[in-house]
């Protein structure tokens, strides 16, 4: 059996997370949870088993040197440079046309956090197997709240080792998030994926002909240097940019899905990073992530500051983020509003 | 008609405005509501009216620099420095002894904010005819809310442009509060007060025969310098501090009061600065004192930079103070507790 090959997305921007997440370093190359960045963790997840090959990573120039920072001597990474970011499909096809056509590709957001790293790696080892079988094969993440941030997926009939997918669903509203808790039959779609890459491949040509077309050609006219790959700019950029969801997974007949309960969070803002980090809470629920902070008569605080001292009284559950030369104070429900705030939208 | 002689009493630490006001720059010397400082308030409120003389200052050597750079080239102004800080009773008795017998102070905190000046100086001029009459003046501010931080004068019998005081009330509870609002009869007790010097010397004599005494052996003792007097530090030291409601108005039989409706604040927290500064409030009660803002589905809240910006989410009556390397939140109803946050006594 062949190792597994993770292929690592290191595309957004992470504007939820602002003042720390900026973007000249942005989200996935930041400390969040515990002492390594979100991406250094995404590397780590697969490292030092051979059941899995050396990560490929496919990013933006804007970070290249961030990730190599990070990445460190890590035998056999390649590095892809998007010339301009098209969102998700032509980034995995990217690196699924510089992979041989039989190889298992495992795609992997570099900016979730994944408490249970045995449990995503068994859950990788059956969405391998599947996909050898080809089949397109997503996680389908544990719900464990009716979370209407994400989009969902309908629990089909069982195949070995996961299910077939029976439906797509995006962002729900809470009637529905809760409905589908309910029932069991839904799985959050976290966006990892497992593919044989020649049949991603084909199943792209398939329904994106065009996008194929130009993948194809930005990797053939594109250049090699020193483990990091350029693909020819122009095709590239003229590819209308979709995600792996719309261009491929709810076109294909051979969508999969297998089950993963594995503590994951896509830490989307700051309230679901203080969520990542319950275990660190005081008695009173507060957090202190970072820095000094002195909360009086406080519950359910976060609080980060990467240098003046924080001090709080009265407050209930509230974010206090001070980074460099912002100060964001947000209750945990308008956390998902922290990127539309002037601050974050203007960098 | 002689002249009222103002007499600022520059003690108090500010704690609960921490971390603006700190040890260093306390608030009477912070421009916390409009451009000028509440010290250079009290110093406008009774300035360019020939009924009033020249202000006499009593303060620490602490803030002496301070207090010179602020009166500026005021005309006839004195400053008293009192060696170590022994309460209002001594600094007040300081005062009356260096101002001729017969001399009405108009004794006035250095840190309180009063929208109506020609409300104050209406009610000095009552304080000061009663004052003549050797009776012991306390402004009774008008009350219009339940407040439990403040002590209540109980009106009396009608004396001449105010009332005889029936009584003096301790920081009530909050039934008890809002049943002496009920009443009408019940004014706060400011802090701002009218003697004639020479009987509040001779009362505190009564009452305090070894204050008395040790005052003067300070006063007769100490030295003058460029408009600036010293009391022997060894005298003064060795006083028992005590404030003048204790030591002189609950004893003495001849305590009056002028009602005072002036839109006073003791700017005691940040609470109160938020309330004196309604008027600039948004649509949504919004303040922001100082410095940028964005505040985004925030209702009531009351924001102060001295640099970074502050972003807001979805709060609600909530105080977000940064200053130097200190970031303060607080509701509104905690504010009160600031001056005990760990910034706030450590200094």
């Amino acid at each position: 059996m062949t190792a597994i090959h993770p292929v690592i997305l290191c595309g957004g921007s992470g504007t939820r997370l602002w003042p720390v997440s900026r973007r000249a370093v942005p989200k996935p190359f930041l400390p969040l949870v515990g002492d390594e960045t979100l991406f250094e963790q995404a590397l780590s997840r697969v490292a030092g088993d051979d059941r899995f090959a050396a990560p490929m990573v496919v990013a933006g120039a804007d970070h290249a040197d961030l990730i190599r920072a990070q990445l460190g001597d890590l035998p056999g990474a390649r590095l892809v440079i998007e010339p301009v970011a098209r969102n998700t499909a032509p980034a995995i096809a990217l690196a699924a046309a510089l992979l041989p056509a039989d190889a298992v590709m495992l795609v992997c957001p570099s900016d979730h956090h994944i408490a249970d790293s045995a449990a995503f790696r068994a859950a990788a080892l059956a969405a391998a197997a599947l996909a050898r079988d080809d089949y397109l094969v997503s996680f389908g993440i544990a719900a464990d709240r009716p979370e209407t941030g994400y989009g969902y997926l309908r629990r089909g009939e069982p195949l070995a080792g996961g299910f077939a997918i029976r439906q797509f669903v995006e962002k729900p509203d809470l009637a529905r998030a809760k409905a589908y808790l309910a029932t069991g039959e839904y799985s959050w779609n976290g966006g990892i994926f497992a593919f044989r890459a020649g049949h991603l491949l084909a199943e792209l040509a398939a329904y994106r002909p065009a996008m194929a077309e130009l993948v194809a050609e930005a990797v053939a006219g594109g250049a090699s240097e020193g483990g990091c790959f350029h693909p020819a700019a122009a095709p590239f950029a003229a590819i209308a940019g979709d995600s792996i969801d719309y261009a491929v997974m709810e076109n294909t007949a051979r969508a999969a899905m297998v089950p993963a309960d594995m503590g994951w969070s896509d830490i989307g803002n700051w309230a679901a990073l203080a969520d990542a980090l319950t275990h660190q809470a005081d008695a009173d629920g507060n957090i202190v992530r970072a820095g000094a902070a002195d909360l009086a008569e406080c519950s359910g605080v976060f609080a980060m500051t990467d240098g003046p001292r924080i001090s709080a009284v009265g407050l209930t559950d509230i974010c206090i983020i001070v980074s460099g030369d912002e100060v964001l104070v947000t209750t945990r429900a308008g956390a998902q509003a922290v990127g539309k705030l002037p601050g974050a939208t203007h960098q």
